[in-house]
């Protein structure tokens, strides 16, 4: 049996169903799970071959869930500047079929998960072609990866045909199994209904449901008007409704197949009627959505409807970093600004972070909060520092002082990830060289299919 | 004569008139001021008394500078949560009377400057009462600290009476040559329109105007609806037609006199003709705006009529830290969402932080770029981590990626305040335990006059 024991914590963050802070408590944990959180027990006095982090001057929360990314495009940071949604796609789908390869596609999740890891993120819902390699990446680094398939009507940049995709789906649950890694579900992602037809989206969900009855369906939906606008213009109906004609909202909500929705910035009246009680969370993805001026998400008004929420980073081409304390804040903040209302609790944008993007990917009883019983994926911040001093409100100092560079130890499922803030899994000086080469020869590609138009 | 030579840097952002962005070249510091920018000369070899930094993996910039903040107010992050700027002031006002004798204010500057130059922001203009006090404080942890006394019609915090008031603003040119510290103008911080009757407002910029003809004065305007509102109805004027009324925007724009509103989000037409043309500038603290729901600044409106834009961050009681990375983000989000435009370049938001600050400061002249003959107030970021590579775009990078966590040496007029992420200059574990002894006392004396109401 392997124990870590992360002794004394100055604070701790449950993220529990009573948004508990403890404060000066210790935390056992046991073959990747967490037996015990208190003080004064046996069990919290360590054993020889124990590893034991001093927690004194420590803040434990859970791992924050990113709930909508693009790992392998941290490749492509800043590589699309000045541009809307539209622009975006354009100028990133060519730099995209230029140069990323599998191998590519590995390096850049790699590089993704080791930021997201370093800044205590360690569960991320990633939508990328060559997924197996993305997963790879993502595993090799330390986290809890969601990946699976992409779906497009076309060949898409990875060049397969539709029968090559489904076929990666069906295979999916034990290619996920052969790589290892922390216990994830099994998700299928179609990039959106303007990129898939009704009878595809269609197919997808069947095929999940056979393969996994508690999956992931995962999409961009409603990310902005001029997408909103393309569909109707295509199909008379809004995107969430080609969903519902593809049969993704099942009439019992028992169904255990789970939806997240990429922005969900623009659904209207119509598609909330759609998906209300269903399994469906909105990834809420400030950064992207204010930098592309895709919108402002209406966070008081999508609770006050039931829908989940969750928060996203999207990719670094868009955000441009995978900073979740970063999307904590402007999610708050937009929040604020919206709903002109400036008492929403920061435990509500807390918890969007950890326990409801967990629950938006079926893995709330896994992780998500600091509970007796869950996997420890934790979070340890460095309080010793001028910006995180004084305390008054431990929630609002999370969200609104709080960010990447505090983040001192990580856990994914019990293993040490990141220590005294670096990786221990990841030969880091060798991956940016790499990363900063693969990235010259991206940029160099991106230019000459530009100068080809 | 001392030198500091930052050698072969891999990235120097000049926010120079070009915005020129210099790859692997060094710069020479002698006796506080930058000599020699480039490479390959004799000057750029290092002598033996010199002071070296290898800038291998380092970008350097100029020292950011918050136009709008109340460093001392750091001592009471997170104190009022959950209101609205009125229900802010009433909290936070409690608070300080309660606690902000000179000591606690002098150790509250120290304190947000440290957070401050730790985080790359060289210069604050940073109102608070107990000025002398907040500028010993801010001067012993290194900054460049335009300080200055306030001005209320009551006593105020401080319990000064408005004589006493006017005498320490001709006192204050005196007492900040005796308190030493980098070269800053003279300023005078009437708090809001609201708080200052307009004889009083008028009397401080003409004393202002007598004592240092190219003072700043620096007071809270516009800041959220209820304010304007609230001045309307008392006067049937706006606070600017208000400082208008005091003369403080003289017929000649050549006069040196030089003036900051804090916030200015909600100027409108009649304000805009009375500014236009004068020496003007709006501090945009986008954090404090949202948080307290106070509205969001037109970034692309205000630049439209020639209104000077820096950016600030507020006190640490609404913000709630004085990350100056993490209000450029938020201006250039917000800058987008406002004008629906995504193609502000990030150079614009950089200058705003930099050298348009310098300038609303009548500092441009010494500060706000790395050029030869400028006093040497420079940022190193290191380069070699995961969430900044590949780099596609280094103005992009810097607003949209990079971070406080970043900073690894920080000189303030030649003089190294930040080596390696640590003061040269605080003692920061003895200045943080200070801290939160005080914070507590602050918190214990914020509930006990609440009970009391």
């Amino acid at each position: 049996m392997s124990r870590v024991v992360l002794r004394d914590l100055a604070i701790v963050v449950t993220v529990d169903a009573d948004d508990s802070v403890l404060h000066d408590v210790s935390i056992v944990v046991e073959d990747g799970v967490i037996t015990a959180i208190g003080t004064g027990g046996a069990e919290f006095e360590p054993c020889d071959d124990d590893v034991v982090i001093d927690g004194r001057s420590r803040l434990a929360l859970p791992g924050l869930v990113n709930l909508h990314t693009h790992l392998p495009m941290t490749l492509l940071r800043g590589i699309a500047e000045g541009v809307d949604l539209q622009g975006f796609l354009a100028r990133v789908w060519a730099a995209e079929g230029a140069v990323m390869d599998p191998e590519t596609v590995e390096l850049g999740a790699t590089l993704g998960t080791l930021e997201s890891l370093l800044g205590g993120c360690t569960t991320q819902l990633d939508m990328y072609f060559h997924h197996e390699a993305a997963h790879r990446g993502a595993v090799a680094a330390g986290a809890r990866h969601v990946g699976g398939p992409t779906f497009f009507d076309g060949p898409g940049p990875d060049g397969l045909s539709w029968d090559e995709r489904i076929a990666g789906l069906r295979a999916w649950p034990e290619v996920l199994h052969a790589t290892g890694g922390p216990e994830v579900p099994v998700a299928a992602m179609p990039h959106a209904t303007y990129t898939n037809s009704v009878e595809h989206l269609s197919e997808v969900a069947s095929v999940l449901r056979e393969v996994a009855p508690t999956g992931i369906l995962h999409t961009h939906v409603s990310e902005n008007s001029a997408e909103n606008d393309d569909v109707a213009n295509r199909f008379g109906a809004t995107p969430t409704q080609l969903l519902n004609r593809a049969g993704w909202f099942p009439t019992s909500p028992a169904d255990g197949q789970r939806i997240v929705f990429g922005h969900g910035i623009h659904l209207g009246p119509q598609d909330i009627g759609v998906i209300e009680g269903r399994h469906v969370a909105v990834a809420h993805c400030p950064a992207s959505n204010l930098k592309l001026t895709s919108g402002a998400l209406d966070w008081t008004r999508w609770r006050a409807h039931g829908i989940r929420l969750g928060i996203g980073t999207d990719g670094c081409a868009s955000s441009n970093d995978l900073d979740m304390w970063q999307a904590m804040r402007q999610a708050a903040h937009l929040a604020a600004l919206t709903s002109g209302r400036p008492d929403i609790p920061a435990t509500e944008i807390l918890r969007a972070a950890t326990i409801e993007g967990a629950r938006a990917l079926g893995m709330d009883h896994l992780i998500g909060s600091l509970e007796v019983g869950k996997r420890a994926d934790i979070v340890l911040l460095d309080l010793d520092q001028p910006h995180l001093t004084p305390v008054h409100d431990v929630p609002a100092l999370l969200v609104h002082a709080a960010g990447r560079g505090d983040v001192s130890d990580v856990l994914v499922d019990g293993r040490i990830v990141v220590s005294e803030r670096r990786s221990t899994q990841v030969d880091t000086p060798e991956l940016l060289a790499r990363s900063r080469a693969r990235a010259r020869d991206a940029a160099a590609a991106a230019t000459a299919v530009q100068e080809d138009r």
